[in-house]
């Protein structure tokens, strides 16, 4: 009986453009790396380990350069694999690169789908704010050189948690839109509910050894490049270019422009997802 | 007049054949790379920004993979050099890879030297215990597979605190004995003094993240490899191989093919240098 599969996995975006097979630029970076994805290596590990060609859903198409502790994947494994499931994680991890690594297996029933079950998601945004780039951090933290305001940032950051239209921190939705329409799907909703999104901090700006900025946010969906919208929004908020409310402005403004730059890939991570 | 400047760094050890210049193996991994080391990027770093050769001296001779949060170099800079003190790590970094920052300068008293006026360090020692591997833990923690007691580790580390000779834990200490009386200096001394052994530690080996253990430890001086040693050693208890007081009997016999395995170097961290 062909076995229906959850695999979580961890891994370090930096060396990898994003979740999904089919981003294949003609020209740019993807390009000239021979676009290595985590969906790519997770499907060619499979094979090595199967024989068989096996397609894999991922919870979330993360991009080029963010990171993962806890992606989901769901995928069948063919009727004659003979690894077990227990086993599953260690002998994917033989085939698999380094810089990703299967961290658990469970058997799930036939419907499951990575992306179309999940319940919720928790994300990660990491920020280092010294004056001086940080060497050790480079691959795992957004480097902010002005000092934030991490109180501010707090309080800026309760404004994302209820239900609201998240148009204005979402990116390239007018392409989604018409794409979805074109396809016979319906309009994406835009209104998305935010249970927690918490600011902490540890160190200080002043001190040699600068201070470590966590955003984590919770929520039951969220849209494309929308944590790393709210995480640049909160930077401007820390620096002191807009006050903690103006979140709540910009967001009923639905209008991208009003939010602030998008923060880099590097700084973020798909920490959980719930089903 | 020329100023003598004690400058605090951080980095990355992965891409370093460790700190001194003078380490040049004829054949192995350093020779593939052409040996780069940290103090070889840092003085060709000031000879761009001064245009002189300044020969730089380092608290801690990190070895081949081994990190810094706080390693102390001292050098003196040449009468002509225009760049302030206080501006001096920010024109340094634009110079240094990225892998390797400078995060604080400070003018100090001509007699001052990174090695020999330093009164203590701090180590950290990181280590990731989950069965499955991390991958976004490649470069900065020592991995190990098997479950780890962190109760009997804490317990062990105890036995490293006070006055100790370290013979057991230091690596190549009758070549260094030799090396020295040749060179006509005193018998390195081995009783050293430990003010703080402490292990942390975060998450649990059964939960898919894993388990985060912090070894750190303060002391006047350390031993060629010492803390590795002593890393080593923990884990040997954590693993249930030994009982938390073995660590005492092993010191005791001041042999080192009692100790522990040396840890791997990725998981080390030079914290910080006190003056």
């Amino acid at each position: 009986m062909p076995r229906r599969i959850k695999l979580t996995l961890e891994y370090d975006g930096t060396d990898f453009f994003g979740w999904q097979v089919q981003d294949r630029p003609k020209e740019g970076k993807g390009a000239r790396r021979g676009v290595r994805t985590v969906q790519g290596e997770l499907e060619r590990a499979l094979k090595k380990l199967t024989g068989a060609s096996v397609r894999v859903v991922g919870a979330g198409r993360t991009d080029e350069g963010v990171h993962a502790l806890g992606q989901v994947a769901s995928f069948t494994l063919p009727d004659d694999a003979s690894v077990s499931t227990e086993q599953l994680a260690l002998a994917l991890n033989a085939h698999l690169p380094a810089d990703l690594s299967a961290t658990q297996a469970e058997d799930v029933p036939e419907d499951f789908n990575a992306m179309g079950s999940a319940r919720g998601k928790i994300y990660r945004y990491l920020i280092f704010n010294r004056r001086q780039r940080s060497a050790v951090r480079l691959r795992t933290h957004w480097h902010v050189r002005f000092a934030l305001d991490v109180a501010a940032m707090r309080a800026a950051a309760r404004h994302f948690v209820g239900r609201h239209d998240f148009t204005a921190l979402a990116v390239a939705l007018a392409e989604t839109q018409s794409k979805r329409a074109q396809a016979g799907k319906r309009v994406l909703e835009t209104v998305r509910s935010i249970a927690r999104a918490e600011v902490t901090s540890r160190g200080s700006y002043e001190s040699t050894e600068g201070c470590e900025i966590t955003f984590e946010v919770e929520g039951g969906g969220f849209l494309y490049k929308m944590v790393r919208g709210m995480a640049g929004s909160l930077v401007e908020v820390g620096r002191a270019r807009q006050a903690p409310d103006w979140i709540a402005e910009m967001l009923a403004s639905k209008d991208r422009r009003n939010a602030g730059p998008s923060a880099p890939g590097k700084g973020l991570y798909l920490v959980r997802v719930m089903y």
